[in-house]
């Protein structure tokens, strides 16, 4: 089969033409490389429609079927957050009931608002020992499915920003024998399942909708994400209704081609990739394994994807973001983010080993800087009578006590963002109920919904990550104040 | 201030390592030029966040906002599908009413639905001797508004696919007094208001939102468009926020930066360009004055934007399907698509003499072999009984009869593409309500909506158009058997 990039080559180099969109005509413009321009074009005659394939591009989506073990697959051109609005707004009909993780992307809020959803989260269990939110557990989920007899679907995240993987085949059983569907957001994870030197990934585990940025952690333009949907739940015409209703008519055919791009070298040169991307990994951590205040998110076998390096500050002198900040300027390597207590970084199949060589130089250098206080031994949610769920430490609840399993928003996610708001300062707004979200990014997981009650606790937090320099959406300033916008009180 | 691509390419060559998204670490794999991943990055430090600007993103949106006259511009990456959708929902609630004009592209559609929008039409009177349909007139506007008080936003095409550009100072007025606000889909006026060769743009003539394809008619890469907002309508909170909900979280760099190249040269280099453009044009339209069977659209001053050749073979003995062909195979020049009667070409300011001379060369040898059958004079909506309103020959209404200036589908679109449908044959399906859409393709205007009544003529225009090679959406093939969905019906 022609590859699409090609395809497109042979368009560009050909005596054809092009008297239709776009209005470049393959030429460039300006300063970007003709390169773009050359391959960029719209739906002509040989180079089919992604709304309606039946060309080449209906072929490639089987292809990225075939090789992520799906039963139908589709291109993605406007991200994951295409993928997620139109996959639970094909899972349920409008205003179902929905159980989701807390810890979703707020496209997942989004794709409830639109379709004006009941819901309900799965609050995953705090790593305390790094700060980071555990993988939801089968367990959790089982429990969590008979106290919302209703639920229509269910949707958690695999793996979790911070690399965490959840046990797929145990929620998907769960889950399926309740009757519904279930949705793995796998946005970082396009990786999984392509070697066995990474996990198996959620199509593979009985996922009914699963959604992975290509672009995130496989050699893919930015933008570019993949749909798989698998077994009888799924309604697939709703599901390509959604897909047409989500993204834009005009799809890119320079995103498409780079998807096709990073399937067809994975097809042809994953595994030798993938044997070298674990060696190098290895050796850094192999490396990295002698730092003394620095510590690292253990890779284990089971449950933590290898592309994410976790590196902790907890317990030393130093906050996320400062090492961030030194990472970035006096070492110039761009970490994927900071938080509170750790940095985060990224390692792909495409990573040259100046780049392992880098960060173990820097990290070894910063480690032996640090004056490290404290370092305790592991521990995963020590407290028992918190049953699966623990009180989220990071996450706005309706209640500041340990909630159940799922906890449910005091007032509707929809009818409270298109309620009567007001705005007040952040230090007055505990107690009230939000009505805004607002957002540690990235990633972008919501640390308040519109509708759940603000605690004092959560405002200290803002405030405290606010002072140290993180990104924090959906506050405002003011004449050196902050404010966020909370429902008026109806009275 | 610094160009993005500038930007990106001096991150590209610095000496920063990229521990974060994209997993192509800005090397290549594979095929594709390495051009397009040295550029193409997430939002790291200093390049801004399209959901957040506050830096380099939010100083080009104030710069396109200067060049196209609006108040505020937003980036869009997920193509005028995303900005049609968020424009509708911001400028409406939920179950609110809309007055649209019934050639609306489909995403306008899918915002209705989205929404549960009640919607009302403004039918376009057709322009018969070319079987298009003419804009929308103020006059149509005022009288549509008079029948539907509770209107909440009016939405309009200008231009149309073929180039036809409506009175929007005029059809703003009508729209303003009623206290409600306009939107314009812009999406093939991207270059209007940059040069006074052209047409003057929507945003300096009174709309309050309007939606342009910066890559149909503009040198920038497909899937790129603009937003504009303008006056005390809309609320700007919320239409960011839809802006967030309907578009990736990882918006495309290169797709950013296209959009300002493609600005940054019409402001350095617009007059020259568009006035080499208009040379190039007139002459073709010069020459191609001798054909004496096919004739062309009159790209007057007033309402006919010049991007578009409308190359009409009605009352010769080809079909718009066998014109397209031929230019195809036998002249190598790739259309921008097909009706019955007609064939549409797109010229922008990046066309080179090469593709006016081929299109001449073309045209008058494929005239001088045709035998003209007849040629009456132009005239524009004969029946004055009509008022401004003609029965759209080619669009479905409730009634067969030539309908009210506005009409009213028979049962609400949300309702009707949600509700119980079953599969018939084409040919049984007039006198059914249709139950999905089918567009003719390109341009993407739904010939039925769901929830409208299917006429025999419609049937009949739908087989006929099949049969010529024309594309139709909405229409499947089992057995050599056309089927479409209808509403079941309710007994």
């Amino acid at each position: 089969m022609e590859h699409l990039f090609d395809k497109l080559l042979r368009n560009a180099d050909s005596d054809l033409y092009p008297c239709h969109m776009p209005g470049h005509k393959r030429t460039g413009w300006g300063k970007l490389p003709s390169q773009l321009y050359r391959m960029d074009i719209t739906e002509i005659d040989g180079f089919d429609d992604l709304h309606q394939p039946e060309g080449i591009l209906l072929e490639l989506q089987k292809k990225a079927a075939r090789l992520c073990g799906a039963e139908e697959s589709f291109y993605l051109v406007n991200g994951s957050t295409g993928g997620i609005l139109s996959a639970v707004s094909a899972a349920l009909p409008a205003g179902g009931h929905i159980l989701m993780a807390r810890n979703c992307h707020r496209s997942a809020y989004h794709a409830a608002y639109l379709r004006n959803l009941k819901v309900s989260y799965l609050y995953p269990q705090i790593l305390r020992e790094y700060d980071i939110f555990e993988a939801i557990t089968p367990a959790q989920v089982r429990r969590a499915l008979e106290a919302t007899p209703d639920a229509g679907a269910v949707l958690v995240v695999s793996p979790t920003y911070e690399g965490r993987i959840a046990d797929i085949a145990g929620i998907a059983e769960s889950v399926h024998e309740k009757g519904i569907p279930l949705i793995v957001d796998e946005a970082h994870g396009a990786h999984l399942g392509f070697s066995g030197l990474v996990h198996e990934n959620s199509s593979r585990q009985g996922a009914d909708l699963v959604i992975q940025s290509v672009h995130k952690t496989l050699p893919a333009l930015t933008q570019t994400a993949l749909l798989h949907v698998n077994g009888e739940w799924i309604d697939r015409e709703l599901l390509k209704r959604f897909l047409r209703i989500y993204q834009s008519s005009s799809p890119s055919y320079l995103l498409m081609a780079s998807i096709d791009n990073a399937l067809q070298y994975l097809e042809q040169d994953g595994e030798k990739a993938f044997a070298e991307f674990r060696r190098r990994y290895d050796g850094m951590r192999e490396s990295l394994s002698r730092c003394k205040a620095l510590r690292f998110l253990p890779a284990d076998e089971k449950r933590q994807d290898i592309g994410k390096l976790l590196i902790s500050v907890k317990n030393t002198e130093m906050t996320g973001r400062q090492l961030y900040d030194i990472l970035l300027n006096r070492y110039r390597i761009q970490p994927e983010m900071a938080a509170e207590s750790y940095v985060l970084a990224m390692f792909t199949v495409n990573d040259r080993q100046e780049g392992y060589d880098r960060m173990v130089e820097a990290l070894l250098e910063t480690d032996s800087r640090l004056l490290q206080t404290e370092c305790p031994p592991l521990e995963i949610c020590p407290d028992a009578s918190c049953k699966d769920a623990v009180c989220p430490e990071s996450v706005g609840t309706e209640s500041a006590a340990c909630p159940e399993s799922i906890g449910m928003e005091a007032v509707g996610l929809a009818e409270a963002w298109d309620g009567s708001r007001e705005e007040v300062c952040l230090q007055d707004s505990a107690g009230r109920l939000a009505g805004e979200f607002v957002n540690l990014y990235p990633p972008g997981v919501p640390l308040l919904v519109p509708g759940e009650r603000i605690t004092s606790e959560m405002c200290q937090q803002i405030c405290n990550w606010l002072r140290q320099g993180l990104t924090v959406q959906g506050v405002n300033f003011r004449n050196g104040k902050q404010f966020v916008k909370v429902l008026r009180n109806r009275d």
